[in-house]
């Protein structure tokens, strides 16, 4: 398998995660998504994802998989290390749940086809930018954080990672390159630090892929 | 079970699709996304959903799941006909990806609480608000368009209704409200119009549902 995603995506970061939670290999390869107007842009990624975002994941018979979560799901029953989902249906829906509550409601608003609209066609000043950052971030890490305490242990839902730890760390990382406070959020930051101490989310942080700059 | 939604709601109007296709019937209950300020804003609202965000699903015993696609996976496991994913692990990514890209890509960004940013924050015009709503639909669209080539049949994978076709014709109906012009999408219109035809999504159509107005 080939994982095209760029070191510094979070929804590519997800992936790194879940690869390395799942206990599989996979080749990188690098998109930048800023270099040559964006390389997301041209054909040859086109014809993987139409969406021209990151990540994909190329089959080794060729087959594209696009969006995060679909890609995670389908990694998820690769390989029985390190369930991604509880598997009673109620606990498997609160964590879909937080999951599903950064991968709609915050990241979107935040990526950088977004940013660059703010910037490009809506003339927004940095502050401006900033605070709409700022602002979606603390709308549902706000709620996140709510959510934690009801069903928070070590990890966002129990003692062991879910699908919901892997996508609040990339989130966390981006927020904190984004200088938004985290004072307000005991339970992500502790969960994040203990996340941060295993080697499979360790390992998918993004400095320490071949292409950070 | 009882579904907190509003008929305009297009992830409240996902959930309704999925009760339908599914055969499982729940009480439903109007929270006024409008009035009042926003009846989601509520105390005894936010106690069930800390997004502030519609729908959610209380269960018999009480417990409250928020995130349309949590509570539809949650739905799918509850009966088996009309599975809203395909079996085969690489269908069943596809169809995923197809949803996720309206769920994550298109709707959070033109749901209410956006369109309220850019009005109050970002003091946008009318103008301006309705480009930034058309240039998501057609960036999300276009790349659905090209997905629908490679997999549809009668629905948007192969001849039997999926999550795709639930995510899908919400988000169509809501981009005809905000006149997004369709002729570049013979293949969504099509399969909406396929799905209406069927009363599981005739069914769940805002202005068929007792709140609407």
């Amino acid at each position: 398998m080939k994982l095209y995603g760029y070191w510094r995506s979070s929804a590519a970061y997800r992936v790194r995660i879940a690869l390395n939670l799942k206990g599989l290999s996979c080749e990188q390869q690098s998109v930048h998504l800023v270099k040559d107007g964006g390389q997301q842009h041209q054909d040859d990624y086109v014809a993987l994802n139409a969406q021209h975002l990151v990540p994909t994941l190329v089959l080794d018979d060729g087959t594209a998989l696009t969006q995060s979560l679909a890609i995670m799901d389908y990694l998820d029953g690769l390989s029985d290390s390190n369930p991604l989902l509880p598997k009673d249906a109620v606990a498997r829906a609160q964590v879909q749940a937080m999951a599903l509550s950064i991968a709609c409601d915050i990241h979107p608003l935040n990526n950088l086809r977004v940013l660059q609209y703010l910037s490009k066609d809506l003339a927004l000043s940095d502050e401006a930018k900033n605070a709409w950052y700022h602002h979606w971030i603390h709308t549902g890490f706000a709620a996140i954080e709510q959510q934690l305490q009801q069903h928070a242990g070590r990890f966002c839902f129990g003692d062991k990672p879910t699908l919901a730890d892997v996508c609040l760390v990339p989130q966390v990382y981006n927020a904190e390159r984004f200088k938004v406070p985290m004072d307000r959020y005991p339970n992500i930051v502790r969960i994040c630090a203990n996340c941060n101490a295993l080697p499979a989310f360790m390992d998918a942080l993004p400095e320490n892929q071949p292409d950070a700059q």
